[in-house]
């Protein structure tokens, strides 16, 4: 059986210093130890809710949450990860407040920033924006902290952005890594991040991106494969081919879902909107033209419209490896004859692979929690064994 | 003078065993004992509380409240229920949700329960509906739970359904256990819930429902009065009718205000709309024919207006006990004068009423923190316990 | 070095029990020993944050926060200050509650305060009614404590009103008292109040009235500058005068900008609009009528545009002592060439001052978390002291 010992020798054999005191905006950032004590240390926190010890490692402290986007999922896997340490949630809703005024940045991210521990940001929607503010956010609070403006430094988490969405993806890997029994045992495993049907417009690129600039670092096969036309970030895929040469993996492309799946261990099968697409979006908002919005909505169904074979049907799941690879998903799923009409998967698909669905979606908490653990605490092994020795109950037993 | 021990042997001898790691969404599912171990830890924690003993029993977890219609005093008594206890409020949103975008109940419901410990539901807008959803959403986080997907099961907690009121019922009548000295004592006293005239269209049958289900349990004489057509849930009518039976009570019904006010001991005037019409509306809703809202809605106030004489006035007041029932509502009333012209209640009956008033709905944030407190311990005369020997306060002294 | 034992002494030699179990409304309702122990407490929780030292003083427990404006940077202080002593806030947000549906405010204020121990409230909309609200919230609270409905009294904070602004002219003065090294200081420094050029429209009177009102108690020379027509409350003016008066210091008026700035020490310039405008517009909102607001505001910018000259530019901040005055401002400031064409501060002299001007932001969630604290323990000194002894940490280390 586990113990929480086991989870801090891991980590004492892992380089993660460079972790402390900074933020989570992109996993090609991080170095492969950094990744690993990730995943140990949201191992350990799950470990230890599910045996009642209590994590709580701030007795005060906000994560600031902002939300450019409606969420369910997210805001609550952030508030839950928030929660488990301690921190109390405070959303920037910049609906109500006066960031829509025309303030600046700078000034907006110290005044909510005094007693901010964390601040984590959802900012997927306009290609070369989300990132960049998160950037432009981070710097700001840097040195707010540095002027004495602020007394600690709040740390960010990327809960998704144009480019990438490593809170998604480090949970995914963190899933299959269970499934898999080991993160050695991903070496060599084919992953098809397939682009699938949907009959909705403008979903984000980042997990398609997230997944092929993460899945390439453990040594996969990963084959993204779209229709013509469907074409992700270049520069997440120059990311993805130099992750596959250095961890002895391969990156491919393919335009046939089939070529994809064909013996593949695990298949993503997930809508997306083409990057040149959305990079045109982005413009017509910036120009606030909504007739070319509104063309470029139509012209885009109607493109997917032409793809609607791309779709994670019985018959292409039995061309996977033994018919039985890990179906994946971010979820919510367009479902055929469930969510839609015609969609990302079906009905018997979706069903069949639920609980490990939702399994899959249940460590994004710790993962958030995680990134959080491993900014603030330059020295986790101790404030994990100190936590051990505190013994208290996450809940009255 | 009370001490805690008081409450934990008088739990000792009630059985409740059956509502740990249980919903708590009709009073008509739960037993006599049940009833009263509620009420005695709503008690409990309010002694506690009120000698500044600190009730938290969780370091973390989240209360997830969902609320499809605008409520302040629900909203903050579920809050202050799960404060008191520990577990920090998300609300789910489904204005800003993707509820709304047709992602099924099942799933929504595993997504936001990684880490919640209790999820308090109000929807009590569409007949057939509330409840349904409410257990919808309890299988779901049941399974999920089985499956190993979620750590704890998530228990629910009606705050408000198209059949029931519990936390409502329970805390009116925790409110008159007090009133009379003891439960005991509320054995064949009288108590009149009357239909009242309001201005306003469509207020929702879950109160007098609530009062008629579980007042007949106590061995009271019960009299549901309402003008001819104003019917609530048949259904309800039987559950009132067995309870009277068997607790030796009695459940009748008129369609005369003075009668069922004369001699009671406990009055109850409030406005509904007829199940009938909550029926059709419901219906109507789910055509989206607005049409025929509309032209419901006008007729129903056209129906209402017939019927301004029944009113809770002081010749009506002086029918009740020697003049002197206890006059309740649930509040906020419709005062003849000061929220509209003509109303449920005169102006001077309620004024000489408010504090009563005002303390009858004080007992709402123990009863659901007692819902929540009865679902997560299995033994809470133990717990309770542990919290008196901690000794810690709510506040530093 | 300073230690917290410090702080305790100079509490020890101030008279301010009657800050205890009471509200915070207007800074010229508190003595002097009071203010004074504010800034003490506010110092003393800073520091113990700084040094690690827990200062949660409640186990459980809600602050209530009702804004009736939008708000990010108020919302924030207010959610840090009640986080720091461990209140968990939940938002009155009357978009979504009864109270527009014509509840009492008595009725309200009480419902929601069952286990309430703060409530904030900002009200600076409508002249004549955000300060007699909030007294008459107090009076429903008070009430509801001496009736038994409520266990303990909430007390309330200004969090902005028609009249003042204490949270944040006792944070102005607190960085003030910080950046001249001193209460004692302050004593015969010109603070010059400055009206302001501002695009925008009906700004509130409350800060140039706070400023007033709180820096004329400390033997300043308060210049009170703005072109005619722009005159604050009369009332104000008045509490002024008298403090003035009282504390040896001067309050003077003039319709020139330069000649209060020249020589002055401190320079506060921001725009508000003129006192008797604010009374017609809530007058107008009052009787709805729309077309009345809309010429009001016309007239208002363009009287506003007829005196752009009254800037702070680098030219005007010449003339101030030694060219060097500190400037301060509420923020967010209108930058001339950064957030409006013209504005009320050039962005060369902003940015001089940036990074003081975020520190005296900072002061705002210590000075609030000291009107909580003061109002809530009625001996500070022990309680301090208790925390310091527990040395629990706020974030593990």
């Amino acid at each position: 059986m586990k113990t929480l010992n086991d989870y801090i020798e891991r980590l004492n054999k892992l380089n993660f210093k460079d972790m402390y005191n900074n933020d989570f905006l992109l996993t090609w950032e991080k170095s492969d130890d950094e990744l690993e004590a990730l995943f140990t240390v949201a191992d350990a926190l799950r470990f230890m809710r599910e045996n009642n010890i209590s994590t709580k490692v701030f007795e005060s402290g906000l994560g600031v949450s902002l939300f450019r986007d409606n969420s369910t999922r997210t805001r609550f896997s952030f508030t839950s990860a928030c929660n488990l340490l301690g921190l109390e949630v405070q959303d920037l809703d910049e609906g109500k407040s006066q960031v829509a005024h025309g303030e600046t940045v700078r000034e907006t991210a110290n005044m909510i920033s005094f007693m901010a521990d964390i601040i984590g940001i959802r900012d997927d929607m306009y290609i070369g924006k989300g990132n960049a503010y998160m950037r432009e956010v981070s710097e700001a609070v840097k040195q707010g902290n540095k002027d004495g403006i602020l007394e600690q430094r709040p740390t960010l988490v990327n809960l998704q952005c144009d480019i990438d969405h490593p809170t998604q993806s480090m949970a995914d890997m963190l899933h299959i890594i269970h499934e898999f029994g080991g993160i050695e045992n991903l070496k060599g495993k084919k992953i098809a991040m397939s682009w699938a049907y949907s009959p909705s417009y403008g979903k984000p690129l980042s997990v398609p991106q997230g997944i092929v600039g993460l899945m390439t670092r453990m040594g996969m096969d990963v084959v993204l494969a779209h229709p013509e036309g469907y074409e992700i970030m270049a520069d997440v895929e120059e990311v993805a081919k130099a992750n596959a040469v250095k961890s002895g993996g391969s990156f491919t492309k393919t335009n046939s879902m089939a070529e994809a799946f064909r013996d593949a261990d695990i298949v993503y099968p997930k809508s997306w909107a083409p990057f040149v697409a959305m990079e045109k979006r982005t413009e017509l908002y910036g120009n606030g033209d909504s007739d070319g919005i509104k063309a470029l909505e139509k012209e885009l169904l109607a493109q997917n419209a032409e793809h609607k074979d791309w779709a994670c049907t019985e018959e292409m799941m039995k061309l996977t490896k033994a018919g039985k690879a890990t179906y994946m998903h971010c979820l919510p799923a367009d479902i055929t004859g469930v969510s839609c009409e015609e969609g990302e998967v079906d009905a018997s698909v979706f069903d069949r692979y639920r609980i490990p669905l939702y399994k899959q979606a249940s460590y994004k908490p710790y993962v958030i929690a995680a990134m959080i653990f491993l900014s603030k605490f330059e020295n986790p092994q101790a404030t994990l064994s100190t936590l051990e020795k505190a013994a208290k109950q996450r809940k009255f037993d």
